[in-house]
C-alpha cells in the first residue's frame, strides 16, 4: 500500500506523551484523529514514543493508505487542526512498507540543563532548572562512559522480558553560546527514562558527588536502583531522526 | 531614605503589561503586592515599561525603604511569591535616590523573528513566526539608518504632548547560531512601540517589498502611517538595562 511519511515538531508540555492511550491526550491520539478527518482513519508508527512532557523538534510518523494524498497540502491542514502546540512541517511519500518505527537509523536526544541561582521564566518550559553550578568537563567524561553497547538496565525503566541491551553512538555534554549545558546523545535505539536517567546521573557527577567512572560501576551493577532516577521530562527533546536516503533523510 | 535596586526577568504572556493598571494583571501590581508582604507599601520605579506581552530577560526596579531589607533573601522570597513567570534574581542596596527609570543610562531590546514556512511549538511564545524566507542582510542595512539622533514619530504610538525625538546608539539585525533572525537595538530610551514599529518595518525589507533606505523616507515623513505598524509583542524582549558602576551594574 502507498506509504507516506510525516516530519513534526510538538511541545510536549499539554500531552501524556507520544503514544495513544484511552482518555487522555496525546499526540498519536490527535494526529490520529487529524489524519481520519481529511483522510481516513489510519494507523500510524513513529521513530520515538516520546513520555509525557517530552518535547520533539524532530520526530517521524509514517502510515499505509490507499486514499489519495496530497503531500503539499497536509502538513498545513493537520497543523491546522493540531494547533500551536503540534506542527507537522513535511509530508512525502516512501518506498511501500517504510516504517518510522523499524527503519529508523538513528535517534538523537538532547537533555538540557540551566545551571545558576535562579530559574529563567522564559525557558521553565523547555530546560531543567538546577540550582548548583555543574562542572561541564566531568560531565562530558561521563557521557563518554555510556558509549558502545552496555546493558542499560540500571538506566531503564524495567519492562518485563524486553532486553535493556542498548548501543549509544555517540553521548556529550557541552556548553550552548546561550548558557545551557546541553547533552547530546545519539543511537539506534534508547530504552524507556534512559536519556533522562543518564541525565540525573550526569548531574551528580557535575555537582562533584560522584567520580566521573562511578558510570562503569552503575553499569555493571544492572540495577535500577544503582543510579540516580530520572531528570524531569520537561528538559528532554527528541532532536532529530535519521534514516537511509532511500527513506526522504534530508530533515531541517 | 535607604533606595533598593532588583533585578528581574519575566514572560509577559499572562500579563497586561509591566505597568500597574487597576483590576488587571501586571507584573508592577505583582511585584509590588509581594513587596508589601514582605516589607511594606513600597512604590516602584522601573527601567522599561514593557507592553502586554513582551517579556524581559533583564528589568531592573527600584525603591525606597526605611524597613530593614536582607537582600540575600529577598530575591528567594520574593521568587517564591511571584510564581514561576516572574524571577527576581538580585537584590542590592544602592545610592540613595538612585531611581532605575531616570538613571538608566542604556536600554537593550531583542526582537527575535523565525523566517520559515512552519512554526515551532516549542518558541511560539518568545519568536515571531514570519512565514516567508527574509534577507538578514538588507534588515541589516536598513537597521544603520535608525542609528544616531531622529524624530521617531512614524514608528511611535503617539502620546499627547510627549516628545518623539530619541538617540539610538546601535542597531542591527543578525542570525543567531539556532536560525532566529534577531534585532538588538540600543539606546538611551525609546517611545511607544518603536522597536515593534522597528521590527515590521525592517521585515517588509527583508520580504523584498522596500527597499532598505525607504527607512530615511518614513523617518523624514514623521507620520505614524507611513511606517507599517507594529510587530507582535511576544518576539520582544527587554535584554539589559546599564547603569554607571556606581549603581551596581555587573549583571548576569
Amino acid at each position: 500500500m502507498p506509504t507516506y511519511r510525516l516530519d513534526l515538531s510538538y511541545d510536549g508540555s499539554g500531552f501524556r506523551g507520544y503514544a495513544r492511550q484511552p482518555d487522555v491526550r496525546t499526540v498519536q491520539g490527535e494526529l490520529e484523529a487529524a489524519l481520519a478527518r481529511i483522510l481516513e482513519p489510519v494507523s500510524t508508527a513513529v521513530a520515538g514514543r516520546t513520555d509525557a512532557g517530552v518535547h520533539a523538534r524532530h520526530q517521524v510518523v509514517s502510515f499505509h493508505t490507499e486514499t489519495p494524498v496530497d503531500c503539499r497540502r497536509l502538513p498545513f491542514s493537520l497543523t491546522r487542526l493540531l494547533g500551536p502546540e503540534v506542527v507537522v512541517y513535511r509530508c512525502r511519500r516512501v518506498p511501500d512498507g517504510f516504517s518510522a518505527r523499524f527503519d529508523a537509523a538513528r535517534r538523537t536526544y538532547r537533555y538540557r540543563i540551566l545551571d545558576r541561582p535562579h530559574p529563567d521564566p522564559l525557558r521553565r518550559f523547555t530546560v531543567w532548572h538546577v540550582a548548583h553550578p555543574l562542572d561541564a568537563a566531568s560531565m562530558n567524561e561521563t557521557a563518554g562512559y555510556f558509549v558502545g553497547e552496555h546493558d542499560f538496565a540500571s538506566f531503564c525503566r524495567k519492562a518485563e522480558g524486553r532486553s535493556t541491551v542498548r548501543t549509544v553512538t555517540s553521548a556529550g555534554w557541552r556548553r550552548l553560546p546561550d548558557g545551557l549545558l546541553c547533552l547530546e546523545i545519539e543511537g539506534l535505539a534508547f530504552c524507556h527514562q534512559m536519556v533522562r536517567s543518564i541525565a540525573a546521573f550526569s548531574v551528580e557527577v557535575g555537582r562533584g558527588r560522584l567520580a566521573p567512572e562511578e558510570a562503569v560501576r552503575v553499569l555493571e551493577a544492572r540495577d535500577r536502583n544503582a543510579a540516580r532516577g530520572a531528570a524531569p521530562p520537561h528538559g528532554l527533546v527528541l532532536w532529530r531522526v535519521d534514516y537511509d536516503v532511500a527513506f526522504g533523510n534530508e530533515h531541517r
